[in-house]
């Protein structure tokens, strides 16, 4: 695979294209023009040609992308096909919502256990027969299995810890849940990526915010022109 | 309130800024000078005092930044002043996690009740003491409440089926906790955030994979060093 330097806003949308790709596929979809594409994603088709030409040729002019090599590039390109092994740490509600329905599988990922420090779960198995152990096993857990990646899900007093342990076990990348603020050592070459909810809901706060005001705006607007 | 176009970039970094007010208050801190505040973020002070100046002065040369000033200015730039409501569409694990967990209050919603489907749960409370009432009677329930927001918490081949309902029960903003692909109708004005888990996933997994390349190139150059 050719390495270039790509930017994260470019591996930001590849989900995204990787979504909509799957989507077509199953609507029966092989070819799709990139201002197709662009259209059904709210990007202009440059943007498209640009992003996808970070990692190769895919399209062929006039002739469109084909889905299932487009799809194979950009599943390469995100590490799809490494295999990497998944811990999930917490088996509370979001734990359990992950350990579940999450497709680990789906992107490439083999989820091996989940730990918690409850004895009423340990020892059980999640509905998909993933088995649950003690917390205080993960150390060696990790060690045996080669772990890649622990998934954070404790609650946020927790997060700290948990993230120290996992660390302390050889992960390569972390993978948080919590809405805690998680400091990795400094000479560490962990791979750490947050899922706060409440940056999305604050971002749907400003959207609301912002177009009440512009509502708002409006109303006055055309009350000024009733009265006059 | 002055009316700037602001970008969605400074958007998404405002929570940010926001949970490190908060932390830096937590532990007593009153003043923070924008170079201080951009170590602690990995941001330049540059970039934070050009985010910042978005929304009118704060910081007074020499001074820094008034912590309570400034917290206050971003809840009040990110709406957390509007008193927007709430509901939960969905009682599975994510919907849960939300109700039982999920500080609404503290980003300035008022969380009203949840709705589900199964008899098992209609007519409970939440730990939290929020109603759970049957997914039949939303439409009215909103109507009469006046709901902003609706969270989608159910499963997958049920969100556009509740996103619909949503919509027709008047609320302005989706919360997708599916993993779903949302449509809504062309001419309506709702705003929707997705947390599309998977995005963040194969974000972790594509610098994972950098990584690990960069090492093998590595280990590779230091061994046809050993060679030679």
């Amino acid at each position: 695979m050719k390495t270039l330097k790509i930017s994260n806003n470019v591996i930001r949308r590849m989900p995204r294209y990787l979504r909509k790709l799957d989507e077509l596929s199953a609507a029966g979809v092989e070819r799709i023009s990139s201002s197709e594409l662009g259209r059904q994603l709210g990007l202009t088709p440059s943007q498209i040609r640009q992003d996808f030409s970070c990692f190769g040729e895919f399209g062929q002019q006039g002739y469109g992308y084909y889905l299932p090599s487009l799809r194979d590039a950009i599943a390469s390109i995100l590490g799809m096909d490494r295999g990497y092994k998944v811990i999930v740490m917490g088996v509370g509600n979001i734990g359990r919502a992950l350990l579940d329905h999450f497709s680990f599988e789906e992107y490439g990922f083999h989820l091996l256990a989940a730990f918690d420090p409850d004895k009423r779960v340990i020892g059980s198995q999640t509905k998909r027969g993933i088995p649950v152990y003690d917390s205080a096993i993960v150390n060696e857990f990790c060690a045996e299995n080669d772990v890649d990646i622990a998934v954070l899900c404790v609650p946020s007093q927790y997060a700290q810890i948990a993230a120290d342990a996992a660390v302390r076990a050889g992960v390569k990348g972390i993978w948080n849940f919590t809405n805690a603020i998680i400091e990795l050592p400094e000479d560490s070459r962990i791979v750490k990526e947050d899922i706060y909810f409440s940056d999305s809901l604050l971002a749907l706060e400003y959207y609301l915010a912002t177009r009440q005001d512009e509502e708002a705006r409006r109303t006055a607007r055309l009350e000024k022109m009733d009265r006059t």
